[in-house]
């Protein structure tokens, strides 16, 4: 079948083979894909991950033991657990240390004509959500789990540094919260939703020095890093988003005489994420930057690294 | 008078000029004082202060203006802030950006035959609680700080890394939650107290490979901080309460996949720690060391960096 792998480079293929779909999963056939900056990461060695790319997507499942799911249009977290650890009984499947992870890890991902998933990670799409709006609730899920994780309170004076793919998600879901929204980032053009929803934007070069409550840190970049830690105040919260290859640095000694909190915070729950996109509350349309068939995935990834979402059509 | 400083390099002098008492201070003659790791940490470059070396103590004020302060036995907040700041006005005085911090940051410590402090960092000492307690009501509200800054349930695993004189204040505070309690170190001959206690006690090249809900790293070491990082469970809390000169590495990648919260931790109230001393519930006599002089000051750092508590006696 045709398929966007990394196998040490990005490349198309006309001869993957087709899933085996195994008890308990779907296949799926994605009706529209993502590019989201891990999958850019992976192409630059992250997770080690081989195979099919892509984690964001809307489809149609094909196949499937339970009839109710068969036909229906849907989306699905990505984390595939083992439902039987500890950690799954606790109730915190996405942290299953035996997990794959659908592109990420030891899973082949959505980027092909078809893919396989566990029943248990799929969400039925609501009729009003358009494909163009469900294929951003994995990383609208991402951001909301800020909110999962950490009580905003309106009062709170935030700053999110990037304005890139999951930064224009985030922005929308804390702007919801009440509190005061700041947004720097380095690319002007891409910030005229975000000031119609009265959120401030601010150029990286010329970031405030005034410092804030609740910070989060959504650049990918060390320095990024660097700005987070100088923007959070004395007992503030700092929220890492960032996944990235390598180890970064960061003064500790300034974090314990601050009392800085720095909260690690990675993938949501995708049923908060469809009611915000059914209601409305999110705009999805102004962040699309592309569209491009499976057989074009080169030049989509090379279109990614500089624009917002870029939308691959797989069939 | 005889002081004990370090101007690059730590000594002993008899010809230090006598504090002069500002508006709003009191002058204390230090009845006994504590050797805290910090200390040592500044001689070796840590915050680049110079001056009178110390910040645990228990002390007898000699003057001020209010006269209801005069002659009595007092411990002190360690932080000298302006309390008119932004940060003080929201009651955060501790983290005032415009404070000096006794024996640590731009003001002289405790290791003189007397010193200055704000009245308003002092606490009386209630007769019950011996000189020899009341010394680590410092350190003690340094290890309270955990627990006023985290909710730590009863039911949670809890592990300490680092059995030395902040260590040992820790294991004593958390294991009055109830919680299970594993404490992680390099000194055998310092475990009979804590064993007493009910805590499970381990030598870091025996460290347990399950992981916990709720980390305390304490070391000072970056060794500690690794050891840390793999102890703490997805969603676990890791609070850092080393301050050390230099900047660590973390891999920030892993913090931000497992969702782990870092929480800095540094200074405590002081009045919840003259409480638990007053009612008995935590040990201070078996951790002390060694009693040394003053003018013997440079012996009693060379003891403190391989024992518990050291103490001086000033006067």
């Amino acid at each position: 079948m045709n398929a966007l792998i990394f196998d040490g480079q990005l490349r198309f293929t006309d001869d993957y083979p087709y899933p085996k779909r195994l008890p308990g999963e779907a296949l799926i056939q994605p009706r529209l894909v993502g590019i989201c900056n891990t999958d850019i990461e992976i192409t630059h060695g992250y997770m080690g991950f081989q195979g099919v790319l892509g984690h964001e997507f809307v489809g149609t499942v094909q196949e499937c033991d339970d009839p109710a799911w068969l036909h229906r249009r849907v989306v699905g977290e990505i984390n595939a657990a083992c439902l039987q650890c500890p950690t799954c009984l606790r109730g915190d499947s996405p942290h299953c240390p035996n997990r794959t992870t659908l592109g990420i890890d030891r899973r082949d991902g959505v980027m092909a004509e078809a893919f396989v998933l566990p029943v248990t990670c799929l969400h039925a799409v609501p009729d009003a959500v358009l494909d163009e709006a469900a294929v951003f609730v994995e990383p609208l899920a991402a951001a909301l789990e800020i909110v999962d994780q950490n009580h905003v309170q309106p009062t709170e004076r935030v700053v999110i540094i990037g304005d890139g793919k999951l930064g224009a998600m985030i922005v929308q879901v804390l702007r919801l919260t009440g509190c005061d929204v700041t947004l720097i980032g380095r690319h002007p053009e891409r910030w005229a939703l975000f000031q119609q929803q009265g959120i401030r934007c601010v150029h990286t070069s010329e970031a405030p020095n005034t410092q804030f409550d609740f910070v989060v840190e959504c650049t990918g970049q060390p320095g990024g890093l660097d700005m987070a830690r100088r923007l959070v105040r004395p007992r503030g919260r700092l929220v890492l988003k960032s996944t990235f290859h390598g180890t970064a640095s960061l003064n500790l000694s300034m974090v314990v005489v601050d009392e800085v909190q720095l909260i690690g915070s990675r993938c949501g729950s995708f049923a908060p994420a469809l009611r915000l996109l059914e209601r409305g509350l999110i705009e999805t349309e102004a962040l699309i930057s592309g569209h491009f068939a499976l057989y074009d995935g080169c030049a989509a990834f090379d279109a990614a690294r500089g624009r917002l979402k870029i939308l691959l059509h797989p069939n």
